[in-house]
This record gives structure tokens, sequence and C-alpha cells, in this order.
């Protein structure tokens, strides 16, 4: 086993902290210019704004508007250091995190930050079929599977098959699905409308399936059923209280209905990253390590759980959502005390999420906001979750590139990156090339 | 076989058109708003500026801000039509396009312009080890290996191994790899200088590796001298004479001497697509089909090819270079005389190339230019290489989104793209984890 540690290993404190995500990056920015030896370790070499994921899947932003190299977030701090790695265990009594190439990295105060995926319910083989959104893969894999459904309904004779392929399914109410559902909705009405001949993309159908009673369930019921007229508006069909059944290469079943569909977008269901695996401590259903008042694990004498992977209870002892507000906080609340307490000996203060509120964008014009007593919807809110978004955005020329192309696109109602890359191969059904012999017979006959 | 013809077909001339290159693109256009018939076939959604290629594979633009997709381009013209499909063959007797699901395509005219892939000269076995950059894919995995060798080094205990994976070998001294290895020497030794704390990127060596006497052969010899000068300026270390022997995980031999090496990058040699082969002629040594002055090819009326496809020939029985603007004019020649041809039964005129110029860019504020009398070079050339290549791109929104992204980096050094997407694992040597491990084992002693 290789010591992996980036920098020479001197006296100071060493904290490692596992994910660049909101929480891990906060927390390493608070750490930064101490006396403290801080060791950023994430599989990828950037840090990605997850909000605006869906803006690459549906072909409106490219992956490099959102993500930001970790090294250069941090370079200003020569305390911290970035390794790009795969954490695959934790060795808490050698207090070492162990890596996939054979090497580990001593910690002295060890900060799991990794974040989440998506839960198929146990139902892990719906997962090639209907692809999640987590990552930059995952959206271009959608991005090009969507493409590829109205290219391949272009080139099909059957209209049955051609109504199939142009029917996206998108399976959960919640922000992500919300934003999908529309987004997908604007992308086949308006971008696409004009660049086919035989099929009408402004006639393909867009549903949106949800198991509970209403879309945005965290968002008050006014705003529920604004959103929910908003969406029907653009022509997408909610459907409410329809359980997903079953997922095949043809389509969705949900609610005892059988909807046939070129792509399926999973938007429902979080899970946590292993880090409770790792820790071998028990997690709640979704896989999240509970923490203390001060986000320490039980236990675990100088190891912490942030965001999506901790199970943090608020006053009233419910657990925080699981938002991107709630990690970042943590992660600077954790960063600060960390800073006061390794030095200083200053005891950890009990970590209090302050809600700054919530937002969710439905497509041009209409987007939802909840600050408790004042609640936003429509054109206001709309403009208002724009500038939020290119603000939480890291640096000046991100801003302004995504800036214009979000200008562009009111304008022309165009999508600058609408390239079908990698595998170019979307599982095409059975049934398309049957038909269409059987119309070739018809025809030499 | 099924009929993959996307138009409902009438009694209209058909004119085929395989590949949506400058060439492809060029000659379906001058067909558009005419009573003929015509359809694109390409494997890709899109058409690609191939020369900016290089800046996504050293992360200053991002794959959308140099591709558009096929179908917007021609959506103006209603008797265009696009189909994504792989073109495997071409029955002359029947007049049909073959595609590789199982489809055909009949025509009555047939335009090849299905472009170029590099040549390894007889050594294919190079291919994965050193990318050539002819594809999105291509870019990205190049742009991917760059970055994750740096980190690799950075995790690196070994100077030798540190140097070696800084080390960057680019094989052949035209355009493609002048570009390239000027961009890869900008990228080491301003963007990513301040972000590593063990290695220095800035130390990293670049090599350019040419087999004939000088660098850009077809511009005139003082441009030549001025290029090998500013990428000597750049640090990039330029070889001439140097034959490649042989390129393996470790490096490439070149001229009987062996340079370690974490990425290689092929820039040399170009062949023809299967186009030929598909026809059944005989092709030259680059895989190039002999047409007639009219493009057409001969023994095969009605079918021509263009741009890198064709052997074309000058006034003087000497082939036409690769370039685009010779596809660019050829296609466009092409789809003019068609146009007149088609209908109204005219002869074709032969074709003649008229030469615009030669550019090509090093780095910041050096380029060199050859306007025939005029020749130009440094600042002057630079900033008219970039307008050119600007105003080249399809698209007022590229254009602003290209133009922010270089006025960014010219006054920052920074660059936006610098993503390590897809498959992360580059071919890691035995000799790093040796060394690595012995170091342990001193540590451990």
């Amino acid at each position: 086993m290789i010591d992996r540690t980036p920098a020479p290993v001197d006296d100071r404190p060493h904290v490692v902290v596992v994910g660049a995500g909101f929480a891990g990056l906060a927390c390493a920015s608070e750490l930064g210019d101490t006396n403290i030896r801080v060791t950023v370790i994430d599989r990828r070499n950037y840090h990605l704004f997850v909000p605006l994921l869906y803006q690459v899947a549906t072909a409106a932003l490219s992956p490099a508007d959102i993500a930001e190299p970790i090294r250069r977030i941090v370079s200003r701090y020569p305390n911290v250091d970035v390794l790009l790695g795969e954490v695959t265990g934790i060795d808490a009594t050698a207090r070492h995190v162990l890596l996939a190439d054979d090497g580990y990295v001593p910690y002295d105060h060890l900060v799991l930050a990794t974040g989440s995926t998506h839960s198929y319910f146990g139902h892990d083989e719906w997962e090639p079929l209907a692809p999640g959104l987590k990552t930059i893969e995952d959206a271009r894999q959608i991005r090009t599977r969507l493409l590829l459904a109205f290219e391949q309904a272009e080139m099909s004779p059957d209209p049955d098959e051609q109504k199939r392929l142009t029917t996206v399914v998108v399976v959960g109410g919640g922000p992500t699905g919300v934003e999908m559902a529309g987004a997908v909705a604007e992308l086949a009405k308006w971008t696409l409308a004009r660049d086919f001949r035989r099929i009408r993309p402004a006639n393909a159908e867009i549903v949106l399936i949800e198991a509970g009673p209403r879309l945005l369930s965290t968002f008050p019921e006014p705003l529920s059923a604004y959103t929910e007229d908003a969406l029907r508006r653009l022509g997408v069909s909610v459907l409410t209280e329809t359980p997903v059944e079953a997922v095949t290469a043809e389509g969705v079943t949900a609610g005892g209905r059988f909807i046939p569909a070129g792509t399926v977008i999973w938007g429902a269901g979080v899970r946590a990253s292993p880090a409770g695996r790792w820790l071998g401590v028990e997690t709640d259903r979704a896989g999240r390590v509970r923490v203390g008042p001060d986000l320490g694990v039980p236990g675990f004498e100088g190891v912490y759980a942030l965001g999506d992977t901790a199970l943090a209870l608020d006053d009233d002892q419910r657990p925080l959502p699981g938002l991107a507000q709630v990690a970042k906080q943590q992660g600077e609340h954790l960063g600060r005390q960390l800073a006061a307490a390794i030095p200083h000996g200053r005891p950890m203060e009990p970590f209090r999420f302050k809600d700054r509120g919530n937002m969710a964008t439905i497509g041009r014009n209409a987007a939802v906001a909840d600050f408790g007593r004042m609640r936003l919807k429509g054109f206001v809110a709309w403009v208002l979750w724009a500038i939020v978004h290119v603000w939480l955005l890291v640096g000046f020329e991100k801003r302004a590139r995504v800036t214009l192309q979000w200008l562009w696109r009111y304008l022309t109602f165009q999508r600058g990156a609408r390239l079908i890359t990698g595998e170019t191969k979307a599982p095409v059904s059975a049934s398309e090339a049957n038909q269409a012999q059987r119309r070739e017979a018809g025809r030499a006959g």
C-alpha cells in the first residue's frame, strides 16, 4: 500500500475531505489559509453544478459551462491539496482512507461528503433503461438518447412506432423531474419543431409520472397546483398518484397502464453513496449515515458526514432535506468549526440550518419560489431563478457564457448543444424492424 | 432491405450526398430551393468545424462550440432531407446506397464526400496509444489523457516517472501538429502552472516530431523557420528529419532515440474514408478516388467524389491538397453544376480551385499566413486567423460564444473546459507502480 498524500508530510494536523460537491468544497474552502493540511479527494477532477445538469441533458448548455476544475477552485489556498482518486473504504483504526489503486491517505480528521445517486427502489435492472441524472456522462447519455429517438422516429415508416419513439416519460415529480419534463417539452416543441419532415416533434408526448398526490411535494400546495398547470400548458401530461410498476425497452407501466416510450428518464428516489458501508455503521433506508448535532459520526472520533451522505436532524428531530443549500451550509459550518477546534481546542458548535427558500423552474417564464411567507410564481420567479443560478456558478466567464446562451435561447428558441455523441446506438425495439419489413413486403407484393 | 429515403418518393430527380463535412454540406446547400430532391446521409447528427477541434482537445472550447446539427443547417431548404445513418456500401447497378441497418437509399446522382481519417503508415497498432484528432470523441479522449497524465504525475513519487508523464509528444509537423504542440505548451505552461504542488507543469516537455526537413512543408520556407522559432520560444522541442519508429505505452522511439512520454498525439498522415472500396475502384496510396475535371468518378455515371475522398488534379496535373477550402469550393461547384445540369441538361463545367491562401496558428500572438505574394506572421497573422475562424463558424451564437471564450483566455490565460470525462483510466506504466512500491518499501524499512 502506497501513501498517496499529495503534500510532503509534516506535523500539521491533516483533514481529508472525500467528495468535492457543494458540502466538501465549502468545508475545504473554509479551511483554506489555515495552519491545517487539507486534502480533497474526488473521483472527478471537477466540481459539478448539478442544479443545471438537466440543461446539459436537454442540449441547452455544454458540460464545461457547469463544471470547474477542483484544482483551479482551491489553487488560491496553499494548504489545500487535491487528489484524483477513487475511495474504496476506510480503515478507522489506522485512520486511513483506502483508494482503489492500492494506495491510502492517512487522516487526523475525515469529512465524508460523497453525495448521492438515484434509487430504483429495488429495481436496479431499470437503470440502463431509465438513466438518472447525476453526472456529466448521465447528461450526455440522456441527450444522445432523446435526440436519437427523434432521429429514429423520422426514419420509421410506422406511425405507432413514430409515436412511441417521440414519447418521453419522466419518472418523479420533484424538482428534477419537473425541470426535465419542462425542458424536454420545450426542446421538442420549439427547438426541434422545424427540423424534421415526417414526424412533428411539436406533437411529441411528454409524460411526467409521480407516485405521490402532487408535484413538488416539499413546496406549498398552491405552487404545486401552479406547476401542474404550467406543465400542462407546455403540453406535458402529468400523472400523479401513479406508481411505476415496470420499465422495459418499449416503455413504462405505471398505475396499471402501459405507456409506450422511446426515452425514459429517472428523477425519483435518492440513495446515499456508500460512506456508511465504508464505516460499517447502520444507515437509514436511503443509505445515509446518522450524525450528531456537530455533524460528527457517533463512535468515530474526528469523522464527519455532510450533505446527502448524512442524516442530520433539525431541532424538531426531522431529517434535513437533501438540498444543495443544506450541503453548502453544513460544509461551511464544519470548516469553520474545525478551523477553530483543531488548533485552539475550542468545542464544536452544533449545526443549524437556515432555510434560504426553495426554487424550481418549469420552463420559459415559469418557475416557483417559496421563501416561507413569501411565495412567487411565473415570470418573476423565473427571472429570479435565472439570476440566482447564474450567480451561484463558479467564475465570471461561466456566468457570462451561460447568460449569453440563455439570452440567445430566449430570443430564438434554439439550443446550442444538440449533439449525438459517444455510443450512438439506442435500444430499438423489435417491433420497429418488423413493422418496416411488413411494409416493405407489402410494397414489393 | 428497407427503403430509408426520408421524404415521400416522387418523380423529382434524387441527389444523395454522403457526408456532411465542408464538401457535402456546400453541395447540398447549393442544391437547396431547387426542384431536385436531396438527401444528406451522415453517421453524425452534426457538422463539425474540424479546424478548431484541437482547441477542444486542449480544453479551450466545448464540443458544442464547433458543431452544428445538420438538420438545423439545412432546415431552410424544404427539398433537402437528412438521414442519420452509417453507409456500408454502394450498389452501383441498382443505384442504391447501402446502410448498416439493413436499409438502402436509391439515388439518381450520388455525391461521395466522406472525408478522411489518420494514417498510421501500416502501424494500426499505434492508434490506441497515439490517438489522432478527427472526431469529438477523439478530442475528448486526448483532453482526458492530457489532463489525467498531469494528475498521475502529481501522484507519482518518482521524479523520472513525473518527467515521463508530463512529456507530450506530437507526431507530425503539419498545421494540426503545429497547432496541437503550441496549444499543449500553453495549457501546461500557463493554465495548469499554478494548480499543482509536486510537479511543475511549466517544466513539462512538449516534443513535436516531423519526418520531413521542416514544419508546415506546404508553406514558404521563411514561414516554416518562423514557426519553428515561435514554437521553441513556447518551450516546444522541435525535431525535424526524425521519423517515428515505434510507439509504446511508455513513449515514442524516433530517429533512433527513445523519448519517454505520458501522452502521444498523432497528427501525421491522412487516409481517405472507404468510398473507393464501396465503388470497387482503384485508389491512390492515400485511398482517394480518382475523379475527372467535373469531379465525376470515371466509369460511374452520376457518381461524384469531393474533398478528402477525391484525388482531383489541377491544370498542371498535380493533386489538389486536402484542405477545407478545396472541399468547400468543390462542393459549391458541384452543387451549382448539378442544379443546372439535372433539370436543364446543361453540360458540367470543370472544377477550378481558387487558392484563397493558407493559415496556421502556433499560439498566443503567433500565426503564419500565406497568400501567395503576401505573407504574414506574428500578431497580425494571428488576429487575422482568429477573425477568419470565428467568421467561418456556423451561426451567430457560436461566434459570440467562441469570441467570448477567446477573449477570456487571452486576458486570463485560463481555459474553461478542463474536464476529465468518460473513460478515466489512461495507460499507467508498470514502472510507476514499481517505483512507488520501492519507495514505500524504503520507507517501511
